[in-house]
């Protein structure tokens, strides 16, 4: 097993079935060693501050995470592979007094430093939006450097 | 004349003149083979969902895109240049309701496909946002990789 | 005196105490040349176009530049190592009627061609938000190349 999915077990987490995109364009596109990782949604839908509370928005972000590994190992075989975490966007489906983004998006930051480290710390932005694909309230993408 | 400009006469497209950027930035900046192109938004305004149907914004997304290559083209010489897209970014002008993004960024992307093929697959996000420059109702970016 | 902070002071401008990030990230990560550069909020807060002027929100995005650069000298030692500013992306807190997100991030954009010259010219985007981070006007982040 690899080392990265070993500290996911060890945090009784695991990778869900990874899921193709959902219209046309790739999963992750790599260039040399960056691997460009596309937008991925929350199952999670409402609007945060609304619909839904800040804590169940920041798990939602950790799972879409987990979901965006779920793909980056089916396209490049094995987590380990990842060199280090570059820089992560997150948006937030977020109501009009909603201004936690930041505390929203560490559900994914803490994931990725606790898998790796101090090379899973990245640049980061986290923007409150008015709506995302399929009403999610959560959306995030990265870019990551591969060994 | 150019591969990539062959097969948009054969879809009865063309690029249309280049149009400068509206405000103090580049139209794209390169490091090395990375080309980073700058936000483009379309003729098309309104809010999709509200003042524009979903069907005419994906044609409107199209068109962005050929006005994103008429800049590139312009800036590099040679769409036949182009090695790869990595990564584009889309923005929807998307009204309270309107959760189908993704179906209204394919505009650009199955444009890009059917102009580079499996080069043309790409990282991509698609978000909504309550307001775009001029009102507009798509806007893109993207980073390429030149050959 | 490094020759960007002597332009800096030329300019009567200077650079701010550098502030830690909010939440889990980091305020800059490097690979290889590549600089990717959190997203950084304005300390001016309210919704441009309705609380906010957008001859304040302008400052407010130079002024958030400042703060940038001054996390960016803290992380890479001295400013006169970056070689070339590749992206900029610029978020606006914008009213519903608010479209001049570009004539805005400019107040940014202007910033970096003063200090950088050539060099200092961007690819970017500007988009409208309807919420950002603690209520902030602006969010700016940025790639940049280090020489």
């Amino acid at each position: 097993m690899s080392k990265i999915e070993s500290i996911l077990q060890d945090m009784e987490l695991g990778l869900p079935p990874p899921k193709a995109p959902v219209a046309n364009y790739l999963g992750t596109k790599r260039s040399g060693n960056l691997l460009y990782v596309s937008g991925r949604v929350s199952k999670l839908c409402g609007v945060v501050g609304v619909d839904v509370s800040e804590a169940d928005a920041k798990i939602a972000a950790r799972d879409t995470m987990l979901d965006i590994l779920a793909i980056v190992k089916t396209d490049i075989g094995d987590l380990d592979i990842i060199h280090s975490i570059l820089s992560m966007q997150g948006f937030v489906n977020s109501g009009p007094s909603f201004t936690a983004q930041p505390k929203v998006i560490d559900g994914a930051s803490e994931l990725l430093i606790a898998l790796y480290g101090e090379a899973g710390k990245h640049a980061r932005t986290a923007t409150g939006v008015s709506q995302l694909p399929f009403g999610a309230s959560i959306q995030l993408n990265a870019v990551m450097e591969l060994k």
